[in-house]
């Protein structure tokens, strides 16, 4: 069998078996992603070994392959929470957002750091672990609020808000981190990672303000077919090569910056569909199932059971913690914050790609980064069950009617 | 800058210049694949050499990266192609779609066999170099129709029969060849041949039949993000999978297959905008771009063009008198016959598929295929003019604004 023949025998399985389970997590009250993540670990080497089994003769190149579609899904996915952000209602959600944002990231660093020191990690490497607990999801805790129907509510909008200052946060912390770990930690190369920050959104913002708008209507009226989603691909590919080479950044920030300056424009609604069915029929799933298949379950002995255990504690309460009290600190009631803190719980791609660059970089060896993948399920696993109880009293009050609608 | 790097960065190079190619050729009244084909050419090692430009470290990876994208763009392309077929107006057809297709194949077979012959090849490479010139494109020439405002006529109809006719005896051939130089030859051999593939095509005639309008239905009424769209992806891997490994078939047989079986459904218009989004806006454009990036114009010889010239004389007059001949023998009038002939002449994806089955076995070697690539340029230049042409007088009876209708 060709390399392509294998490549589409494991696509069509991992394609099939991702919106399977996406359906039966959704029929259980849990998000798709959680159903997704988990049949990626029973197709990787815990159980079924998909990447070699009998016919696969080129599990490498096969790997590779689906890897990298993967990794587009990951920069589709961000393009996606930035075009469904409304930047109005995060502008009237500043004060909230910063401080839940800023103490939902100090929190889980800082406990984080002190769980890696006391399970024996170095001290600078324990730090970069405590940076993977600081990441929020944008994605997983948007569908979760979307699926609850309260995502334009204050609490809603302030959680859209913090996310937001989380992920930029997060990832200005790890920028700061590698400049300092690999530039000789001089003030003045700390000061180079925010002028080059500060830079690439500077250029980016203004080209996405005056420039894009111009193209998109444009190609909008040209006979091009499907014009108008080559666009915005390559628009967000090229936001997201720019943030690494330029801004020194993470792409899926660039992406993200991508997404929420296409949707400022008339063409955003066309877009959106377009991109939501390239991103969810095809590469969104892979990107979902291929992190369970780096992880291998049966090798993970009792004393990373109970890492993983001890991981999910810290990363749930440090983030409820934290988020919380930076809501309560912006005058949310005690209620509002507990809700904000709890949404903001569940962990995803961010602090996943986050753990990826340390094991690429070898700041976190691959056991820890099965505790990360271990947290993430468990904190996607109790975020959607405590939302919704946290929510019961507000849902009530709502037509029955509301909560069938949006989408996963 | 990492693997992936260099893959977006490349994707977004060949994406936009793919685009700009194809409406630039629209706009000189050329269907916008010729634009596409000319762009790979530059950006192929002949001027630009994309794969090895001074960012690109990792240039085999990320040309097997494009090159796999690309592949599944074929298929998606002859999904489409069976998607948008109507198999009541095919079988009114029959007649014609049979005699215009089997001579419309048996006459370049013929005069290529000859052709290579008289340029030294030898005798059996020979034959498989004519069974290149068989192969007729089914999206070129539809594409072609439907920007002339004909596809529906009774020469539009009865091209798109013989295009099909022409696709499968041409696979046949190849598969037939195929077995009888690796099977030995034998009689018993010829008819596992053709046992095979009246398995494939009985087993999965059955199931798109009597199964898949029961899946496609439920999957439709899940709250599954995307869930039909993803099913018609699987579905065609799987039926082209099952070609290669049931039918011993090009899996493009299978994928044309499935859009067929999904044609008859009532989910086929959702299907069709969600496929059309995903291989117009991505893969298509990299399929045929990919194609221009295996061809260095430079090393071709004064000889390869005199090549060039021959076969793509043989190649336009040898369709053009078989396929219009078949025609006038279903009694179509001279002037149609012209016209279907004309129409059969373009050359596009399977001639290029089956080209590359050659060298990958040795039956051809990188000059002859150079050879076919410019003769797919040469008759896809001149067959929408010829085209416009011959149905110069329908045109002008017809409202002007049916004209500007149509995708690319």
């Amino acid at each position: 069998m060709s390399v392509f023949l294998q490549f589409i025998a494991l696509l069509s399985i991992i394609l099939v078996s991702a919106k399977l389970a996406g359906y039966l997590s959704r029929s259980i009250g849990q998000p798709s992603v959680l159903g997704e993540l988990l049949v990626g670990l029973l197709l990787g080497p815990s159980l079924l070994d998909i990447f070699h089994l009998g016919f696969i003769q080129d599990s490498h190149t096969v790997y590779e392959l689906v890897k990298e579609i993967a990794e587009l899904g990951v920069l589709f996915l961000m393009f996606l929470a930035g075009l469904e952000l409304h930047l109005k209602d995060l502008a009237r959600n500043t004060k909230v957002s910063a401080y839940a944002g800023i103490l939902g990231v100090l929190l889980p660093v800082l406990l984080g750091w002190l769980t890696g020191i006391l399970f024996g990690i170095e001290s600078s490497h324990a730090l970069f672990f405590g940076l993977i607990l600081g990441a929020t999801s944008v994605s997983i805790s948007a569908q979760t609020l979307i699926e609850l129907n309260v995502l334009r509510s204050r609490v809603g909008l302030g959680l859209l808000g913090s996310a937001v200052f989380d992920d930029i946060l997060v990832i200005l912390l790890l920028s700061i981190f590698l400049a300092v770990l690999t530039g000789g930690g001089s003030a003045f190369a700390v000061l180079w990672v925010v002028v080059k920050m500060l830079l690439y959104m500077g250029i980016f913002a203004a080209i996405g303000l005056w420039v894009l708008p111009a193209i998109s209507r444009w190609t909008s009226k040209r006979p091009i077919s499907q014009g108008l989603i080559t666009l915005a691909i390559v628009v967000a590919l090229i936001y997201g090569l720019a943030a690494e080479l330029i801004g020194g950044m993470a792409a899926i920030t660039g992406t993200f910056l991508a997404g929420l300056m296409f949707s400022r424009t008339p063409e955003k609604k066309e877009i959106e569909r377009g991109i939501q069915t390239i991103a969810y029929s095809f590469f969104v799933p892979l990107f979902f199932v291929s992190i369970g298949l780096t992880i291998n379950i049966r090798e993970l002995e009792s004393e990373a059971l109970f890492f993983i255990a001890i991981v999910s504690i810290v990363a749930i309460l440090s983030k409820l913690l934290g988020a919380g009290l930076g809501a309560k600190l912006a005058n949310f009631s005690w209620k509002e914050s507990l809700q904000l803190g709890i949404g903001m719980v569940s962990r995803g791609e961010v602090g996943l790609i986050v753990a990826k660059i340390g094991v690429d970089n070898g700041f976190i060896n691959t056991d820890v980064f099965s505790g990360v993948v271990g947290m993430v399920l468990i904190t996607t696993l109790v975020t959607p069950p405590l939302l919704r109880s946290a929510f019961a009293e507000k849902k009530e009050k709502k037509n029955s009617l509301d909560n069938q609608t949006g989408t996963d």
